[in-house]
């Protein structure tokens, strides 16, 4: 048998996972990220873990490679961060070589968006096509995409980056530098933001009430009120799909690829943005009227299932990994070598 | 020697060329495209110009192929257009089956936009790269990407498809069925658009003068006010260039491709619009701030020179090769044997 370790080195979890090459979990480890006690610290715990899982598949699997998925624009050619948004500091941190130093070994390291749009063409939505993209709706926006099986790295290994297409000229600024970016309108963060607009606009009993009760009031807390029929809530996730099918339009019309899945946490928001989704991405896509789904399945339902084969619909989807797509797309990175 | 014969066939020029295969134009016919005589005379005049050609170089040399570019949507499977904005009428015609019915041979049908973009990679701007995008600024915006210096077609052969991405969500109705398209800020049209819309607002004495006295005023009439300094004629090539921004963030973002080639009648307004585009695309676009040449030869000259081999720089840069990218395309297309 032979395996490889990948890892989610995010700002609040630090998860390490040994995966064989079926795509079978032999082990998960998760730690918190401590990034207060300093970058040197974070890596060791990290290679300390790795270390961990190497000396229990000792003799029973081979390692076939070690791949490092972490947010932000990374220059493949430097193995370093250039943007990292979870992890302040970092940029001039020469992040793989010194994950190599400590284990005497090469690594790979990969958009962390890059390696759950893999996961998913791995062993989730997109096991049946071999071209993809993946929408991560998380904190931030990530985006991926599978070209041929493998990530669409560009020339410098930035591709992807859909979070910071422009969805509106003069929107909300982005710490990216622009302004209106999908990450502003699509992402936890944004949902969060558009709920505390309404509140202080006083225009939101539902979400008010649940601000001042909820101490865990979250993304997640206006997504069950919207379910519930709050309009207010409702709306801020109509807003969410808008930004969503602007994004889908262009992306569909530039890239007509197969398949287009969405990822992260607020993709579990899917019934409450999906409709307005839809709508949006119909209008402004002529590529998407004339490839989708004649049963409208994708639009319906969300997890339409793809006609092997006949490659001639657009499917736009929800991941099926959840928060493990990047863990298992690092480990597959690493036994495709990089492929960069 | 061999040779293929490339065909552009738009709404109001045929042009059929036989291409060598090191890129040397052998011969180039002009016809109007009689498109009030109906589709089977206008491919009735293609062929026959195909076949004049056929017989001159009978025995000279051999014929390796014929590609026809034509703007729209195009079904590749099927050879049909399904959306044809300068051929009205033609979205139900078996374009390509009727000419290999008349010809007696398969031909390749192909996006004029994608012809220009596989042009100006063989013999134009992209020669020393092997992946790039163009747009093309006509009276509609086409554009293609070529990737490994094949021509990108997705799916179902209709990718690139740029001019429709949503520039501004609430912006101007386009034909497509969206609103706020690349189409509608940077095409011929748009700047006509534009220039009216001043004129009808009274803002723009200039303008109005050069309306009212020149019987061919165009978009190249308000070039030329802005080169000589008309304010208004300046913002409204200003505008282009800021919608050219906004989109070239988003592909860079989203692709990293080492080139991207602005083509089309209205990039000769090069001068006039740049600077705009230039600006926004660096506040919009986390990747090309890392990626952007260190001289900024791109930003300044337009015609940048391509560092050969280092590959780590993007570059913006104007086309070479004029209206003739498409059908020099058209004919690299039948020499690749179609490529999809």
């Amino acid at each position: 048998m032979s395996y490889s370790i990948g890892v989610d080195l995010g700002g609040t979890n630090l998860r390490i996972a040994a995966v064989d090459e079926q795509g079978h979990l032999l082990e998960k480890i998760t730690l918190g990220t401590r990034l207060a006690l300093g970058r040197d610290q974070v890596i060791n715990d990290m290679c300390e873990a790795i270390r961990g899982l190497e000396a229990t598949y000792q003799g029973r699997a081979s390692l076939q490679g070690i791949g490092v998925g972490v947010a932000g624009i990374i220059d493949m050619r430097k193995g370093m961060l250039r943007e990292s948004p979870n992890l302040p500091g970092w940029a001039d941190y020469p992040v793989r070589a010194e994950i190599e130093k400590r284990l005497g070994t090469q690594v790979v390291l990969e958009n962390d968006a890059n390696c759950a749009a893999l996961g998913e063409k791995w062993l989730g939505a997109g096991r049946e096509v071999d071209d993809m993209a993946m929408l991560t709706l998380g904190t931030g926006v990530g985006g991926g995409i599978v070209l041929g099986g493998r990530i669409w790295h560009g020339m410098t290994g930035m591709a992807g980056e859909f979070g910071h297409m422009t969805i509106e000229p003069d929107g909300v600024p982005c710490k990216c530098g622009g302004r209106g970016c999908l990450e502003q309108y699509a992402s936890a963060t944004a949902v969060m933001r558009m709920a505390r607009e309404k509140i202080d606009a006083g225009a939101a009993p539902g979400l008010a009430r649940a601000a001042s009760s909820d101490p865990e009031f979250s993304a997640k807390t206006v997504y069950k009120l919207a379910i519930q029929g709050d309009g207010v809530a409702q709306h801020v996730f109509s807003l969410v799909g808008s930004a969503l099918g602007i994004a889908l339009a262009t992306m569909v019309n530039g890239l007509n690829l197969p398949m287009y899945v969405i990822g992260g946490g607020v993709s579990g928001a899917w019934e409450a943005f999906s409709p307005s989704m839809f709508r949006e991405l119909r209008e402004r896509s002529m590529v998407y009227a004339a490839t989708a789904p004649a049963d409208m399945a994708g639009d319906q339902g969300g997890l339409a299932k793809v006609e092997s084969g006949t490659g001639t619909r657009t499917i736009i989807t929800r991941a099926l990994l959840g928060s493990d797509a990047g863990l298992y797309g690092a480990a597959r990175v690493a036994m495709m070598g990089g492929g960069w």
